[in-house]
Formats: structure tokens, sequence, C-alpha cells
């Protein structure tokens, strides 16, 4: 069956992310409906308020659909999937009540192996993933500060590009957001790992913001030596990444400046760090593969560690 | 020749260590003199005043000796050396000075490979060293705070136990400081460097403290292993210690609650952290013998990475 030109979306985790691209959608005229959790009440009250880069914009009560239920919610033809990867022991409770026949599943989410889960539970055949590359944040009830970037890049599962890939992309470029389809969705992921891994984990790990990591010879050499073991283990999965993309990346990441992770960010706050879906399922493709990972494994078992949830919770006994 | 019983003393490093262990000396009649760096001026003006739960104290300047230069001091029969080991590159034009034919120097530094670099500068034959299990801080110009423990356990750099080794003991013992002989000196290093590659590594590169790093399982597995592999590297090196150590470690651990190592505390001030004595000179002994040390030489390369010196000079660029 075709992708409907005018899908029926719902987004489930409307946190920053989920937020803002389901708020372009709506903003340029499809019907979206959020299902938030802490933010309920004010969206209810006063509406979504984005303050963008690319254009601020505000979604009154009546033009969007709020819930703090998915029970409540209508079927969607595409369910975009914002949340933290530490929650997804709620795909099943929070998605299954969206879903009819033909439904997509679109997970925005961090890190690997959220398509896989996402598979087992409603089948491969609905599911797409996409990688955003965006800076935000959530700045108070119901208000979302877009800071920039915000490119996604999207496929298939079961590969990459489709049809349904291409109408979906289509429905995002027509809403202000650069939107790509990628040849192979697992080749994003892994390329996208590839930074994650080492800035994530040891950001989160050592409290090291980028600039702070690369400063020194000890730290430059670190990371690169972390990204080839990600990249050997990604090819040892059939994913191909070259590696001048070392290089590019570093060159990259200089030029941005100071910037703290997502993780590391999560460790500051106290909240709950995306260990799995970042360090987590890498680590275990690489033991499946049998391909040695030994910085990618201490990151890991550090990143446990210092990961709070343990920490608060032996603190409060 | 004899160990003098009235030793002429210098104290090199006169930090909240040196000063509160050669303070114990003068306090009892020995004839001490301090050398001092950012504290001289209140020293000298007010001298040194020591807070301690085994009694306080005070030295007036009249009773003490105070110098900010080793070259205007008298030689010493007894050098005590409490720098911090990062600047060990500073021994010999603190050191040469004071020294006479028979003087014997005395270090109380952490970690490792200290007592050889200084047998190199001054011979071997002067050497000794003493690890200090004490929790003492300096709390402002001149004045010391003793909070727990105290116990020095030295021998000489050749061995262990001799009547030189034996006079000091007796020495420190008569001052209100307890004070045994080792066997072994490199034993003893040895010994507390299980505890503290693993609590000031850890500690310092994650920025936990020990509670926070025995909290969840994978924190005390981590240790434990860690811990394994520095006897595993002690071994080759010819000094045997029992596995039992760990696990009345980790129990001793436990029981002291939220403590922060030194590295730790050095890392939050922004100073300095001695990553070399206390983890670079163990992993240089293992390459020497050939002992697989992954989980060492991770922690050393983080520790360099977190050691703020680089971190700073690159951010003043």
């Amino acid at each position: 069956m075709d992708f409907p030109d005018h899908p029926v979306i719902a987004v489930i985790g409307a946190g920053a992310v989920g937020s803002y691209y389901a708020g372009r959608l709506a903003q340029h005229g499809s019907s979206v409906h959020f299902l938030f959790r802490s933010d309920y009440a004010a969206v209810r009250r006063d509406g979504l308020t984005v303050r963008s880069c690319d254009g601020d914009f505000s979604l009154p009560v009546d033009s969007i659909g709020v819930y703090d239920d998915p029970r409540k919610m209508p079927p969607a033809d595409l369910v975009i999937v914002a949340l933290k990867a530490t929650a997804n022991d709620q795909y099943e409770p929070l998605i299954s009540p969206l879903l009819h026949d033909h439904s997509a599943i679109l997970t925005l989410q961090n890190g690997l192996g959220n398509e896989d889960r996402l598979a087992e539970l409603f089948g491969a055949g609905r599911i797409l993933g996409g990688l955003a590359f965006v800076c935000i944040n959530r700045v108070g009830p119901g208000i979302i500060y877009h800071q920039a970037e915000g490119l996604i890049r999207l496929g298939e599962f079961g590969g990459g590009a489709s049809p349904r890939a291409a109408s979906i992309a289509a429905l995002f470029n027509r809403s202000n957001v650069r939107c790509q389809v990628l040849d192979s969705l697992l080749h994003g992921r892994w390329q996208k790992l590839v930074w994650n891994i080492p800035f994530n984990g040891l950001g989160a790990c050592m409290d090291l913001d980028t600039r702070q990591l690369l400063n020194s010879a000890e730290g430059s050499a670190l990371i690169e030596q972390i990204m080839r073991e990600v990249i050997a283990i990604a090819a040892a999965g059939g994913v191909t990444l070259s590696d001048s993309l070392i290089e590019s990346m570093l060159t990259q990441t200089r030029e941005m400046g100071a910037y703290r992770s997502s993780m590391q960010i999560d460790r500051h706050e106290g909240r709950p760090m995306e260990v799995d879906a970042i360090l987590g399922e890498p680590l275990r493709a690489a033991d499946r593969a049998a391909v040695p990972a030994p910085l990618l494994r201490m990151l890991y078992r550090l990143a446990l560690i210092a990961d709070r949830r343990e920490t608060r919770d032996a603190l409060a006994i």
C-alpha cells in the first residue's frame, strides 16, 4: 500500500526533538497528535512554542492533538518515536494503541538496536529509522529552543530507500526540515556511532567536553583509536566506513568548539544515560562478530558505573 | 655510621603531610627546619598551627627553622621529602644543598619511583621511603587540619629494616606519631598501590568518590579486577601480595563511607595530578615484566587526559 499523501501522525516521547520535528509538520498542515508526559498540562493550556534558528513558531492547542495517554489517541499512519532510549521498555504500551494495519513507525532515537526492538514487537515491515543532526533543548514546559542544524537522514530498517521513505522525506522537506533518504540506514547509524561512542562515552565518563577531550595529544589519540575500533566493528557487520571519516570528524569537532554531549549533560543533570543504545549495543555487535573491542568494552563498563541511576539508588538506601 | 640520637631534620615540601609529621618531631624537641613555598610569609609571621585528632599544637617561629630557600638551610642528618610527586624534577636543587656525607633522605611521597629517582641523584645508601596513612589538609596559610589516622610505615630503599630505620621510627614514636618499620619497603608500596590505583585512578578520571565507585556491581567488579592486575604486576616484580587483600580493602573502604581520593581532589581544584607516580610507574613496571595490564593502561591514558595541566594550557592558547 502506498504511503498516504496526508498521513495522520503521532509523536511518542514529545521532548525537544520529537516536539520540534513533529511541530514543523503540524505548522505546515499535517495532522499531528502529541503524547506528552510531564509537559502535558502546560501544552494543554498554552500550546507548543518553538524558538528556532530556522524561524520561530507557535502551535495553539486547537491546532494539534495533545494527549497524556496513547489509548486516547487516534490510529496513525506514521508514528514518530522520539523517546529517550532508556525508556525503550515502554515501546509496547505506548505504541501498540496507535497502530493500524499499515502504520509506519519512524524512530529518531540515538544509538543502535532501537529499530531491531521495534521490529520484534511490531514487525520489520513497519519500521524506519532516522538520524537527527540537531542542537535542540527544552527550555521550559512546552517551550523548545532549536539552536542549530536540523538535518534528518532516514531510511527503511530493512535497507534504506523506498517509496515510503521518499514520501516521509518529502513531507519533512515541505515542512522546513531538511531531510535525506539513506541508501543504508545501518551505514548511517554506524557512521554516527563513530562520533557518538568516543565523545558521548568519554565525555560522560570523564565529564569533559569535546574541546577538553581533544586538547591533549593523549585525548586525540585515544578518540582516534576508539573511532578505529568502531569502524572495525561496523566492517565486521558488513558496513564499510572509510578511515578518512576520522580525520574529517576530528577537524569538524575541533571547529565546533566546546560541546557537551547529550550523555555528559544527562550525567550532569542526574538523568539516566543512553548507555545501552550508544555503547552496549555496539559492543554486543562486536562480540557477535568476534571483533576485539577493548576500548569500547572499557568505556561501556565506565559508563555503567557513571550512570547515576545506580548511584542515586544506592545513595538513597 | 650510626644515625644520631638527636638528628638535625629538614623538611622539603612542607605542605599538610610534611608540616604535620615534622611539626610533631619539633613539638617533641627535635631541631626541625622547614622549607616553605607559598606559606613562607604566613609561617614566618604566625608560626605553624596544627589542629589534630591526636592533640592540637602550635609551633612559634622561634622554635623552628622557617625558610624559603634551601641554600639558606643548615645541613641535615635527616631530610624528609613531602613534595607532591609532580614536583620531583625539583629534587636536585631543593635537596642537594642540605646534604652532608651521612645525611639520610626519607620520602613520604605517594606512588612508585620516588626512591629510585632519589637514589639516582644522591646515592641509594641514603634513601628510605615511608607510607603515610593519614587524612590531613591544609586549611589556611600555616594551618593544618589532621582529621584521622596517622600511621607511618617506613623502610630502607635497599630492603626494609635497618638500625637507621629503627632509629627514625623510634623518633616518630617518641613524638606521638605511630611508626612501624617495614620488612620490605617495596612490598609496602605495592600494597598501597593496590588501593591507590583503582580509587585514585577511577576516582579522578570519573570524578566519583569511593562510595559512588563501589555502589554498583559494575564498579565493584572493575575495582576488583584492577586490584588483581596490580597484584599480578607486583608478583612479576617479586612482591607477593595475597588475593585476600582485595576483599579486606573493599570491606574497609565500604566502611569508610564517601571518600574523595587525593587525585580526585586535585582534579577538582585544577591542580596537577600525581599521574606518573600512581599510574605511570606501575604501568612501566608491568611493561618491563611483560605482564599484561590493559585496565591500568587505560586508566593511565584517561588520567593523562584528565590531568588539567594540559587542558588548562590548551585553553589558555
